[in-house]
């Protein structure tokens, strides 16, 4: 299938696309994210992890999910300041993520359809899959997103 | 329904659970955590959210999903050191979160079913609702997580 172009050019049902760069996850981002929003001891204390995981600390499902955001961006999906994320379809976690792991993303475009109040809108979904440098999966998510077409006004109908 | 007991009850389909406090959410984190994982102008930019939004910059659907786990740690469900999530069903982001929006969560045991291999654990479905506080729904999610009964041993079946 045809990747997508860098520039604006309209999402394409099939169309492909992955990460311009790998995201290499510390312990210290680990331990960070936790502390603040997933504070167990499988992501906060190596002593305490490494009576359940011989590999330590393993990342918090919720810091993986936000990396995969930030993969996504730096794809070629054109999706930066055109769209507002409406749903998560489905979302599985398949491997633990731990310190020193570098993520990269690899995604397709499975669904466009009109919105019925706005003809310069669409909501697409694609789907990701995240995988480690072992290329295991580590985690893969259906969205959906609110788009605006190339050229249309910027999303405005926000509560 | 019955409440959950903050002690390490069992889980019970319908049980109801919130959270015991809620989080306020700051225009500097909405940038902070945007900055990292979901670099948008509607997320870090005052005067470029003000284009599409008279109420400024909006978080991330990441972070408002990333303070629902946080919510769910600090509920009466006997979640902490006991779970793994496995996945999310599905997640709507219902209204924007705003600097100032000050978040709490409600949730529901929907489902609790034994695993194959091992007899001290389940798989536990639950849903829960996160509301600002002008009490309308920013987000909802279906969470899917593999917890140990009480009393069994740790989760060690990490890869």
């Amino acid at each position: 299938m045809a990747s997508i172009s860098p520039s604006f050019d309209d999402f394409a049902i099939g169309s492909r696309f992955k990460s311009s760069r790998e995201i290499q996850i510390s312990a210290e981002q680990i331990k960070s994210f936790a502390a603040e929003f997933d504070p167990q001891p499988l992501h906060l204390d190596d002593e305490a992890a490494r009576l359940v995981s011989a590999g330590g600390i393993i990342a918090s499902g919720w810091h993986t999910a936000a990396v995969s955001m930030r993969l996504i961006l730096d794809s070629d999906l054109p999706l930066t300041g055109r769209g507002v994320g409406m749903a998560v379809e489905s979302m599985h976690w398949r491997t633990p993520v731990r310190a020193g792991d570098r993520l990269r993303l690899e995604g397709t475009v499975t669904e466009i359809r009109p919105t019925r109040s706005h003809a310069a809108r669409e909501i697409i979904k694609f789907h990701v899959t995240v995988y480690n440098h072992q290329d295991a999966a580590v985690l893969d998510a259906t969205h959906v997103v609110l788009v605006a077409r190339r050229g249309a006004a910027p999303l405005i109908d926000l509560k």
